[in-house]
């Protein structure tokens, strides 16, 4: 979806929460602190970027940050806008379900997913 | 454990994870990027240090770093290390336990917890 040299950002396709960005390292680091301090700064920026877009167009109950990389041993991030009527809040997205939602997640968001990559595009773009 | 004006570093209680460590922001702030660039880079510092210590001292399969917040919505960052024997490993700590491993998790890690709070704490106030 934007690439950089060092970074790559995606939407992840996850019907119960479609606003589900993952900010990806291109070379292969393990954990966070394998980057310097620069890289780190970097990284973050990105992550931020992603963050404030989800918060502007969405307004979303809270947002969820997380470098795990438990089944991928390659530094990633997921940015993750939450609802208070999604299928696991308050859980983890990674909890247990708690509920189905009527209608569902994609059609309670403010903009279109198209509208929000294009935000989260022109963001990355800029910072 | 740890305190100074911006931020403090508590180690959580839990007995399946024990390696577990919570970097909190003294003032209320909700998300991430509500921090100032400055802020955000001095958080993820401390993030830093405290994964370098758990990284350095019981060389874990993965770090999970992670800011939720949807139960507390109140900036705080999880560094927690994981092992491949863990309760849960390869899930996060918030998902399904897989296994319940004997002996338990405090008594396979590599220092005592006294040590690796002394660690922490060191990393803590030379960073």
């Amino acid at each position: 979806m934007w690439n950089s040299a060092d970074w790559r950002v995606i939407r992840v396709d996850d019907a119960a929460h479609p606003a589900f960005y993952r900010v990806v390292c291109n070379r292969h680091v393990r954990e966070f602190s394998d980057l310097s301090p620069a890289q780190r700064q970097r990284c973050m920026q990105l992550v931020s970027a992603v963050e404030c877009v989800l918060v502007d167009r969405l307004a979303p109950t809270k947002i969820n940050l997380a470098a795990l990389g438990n089944m991928v041993p390659h530094l990633h991030w997921h940015v993750i806008a939450r609802f208070d009527w999604d299928s696991h809040f308050p859980n983890p997205v990674w909890g247990a379900k708690l509920r189905e939602p009527v209608p569902p997640a994609l059609q309670r968001l403010a903009v279109s997913m198209d509208e929000l990559d294009a935000a989260v595009i022109d963001a990355l773009s800029t910072c």
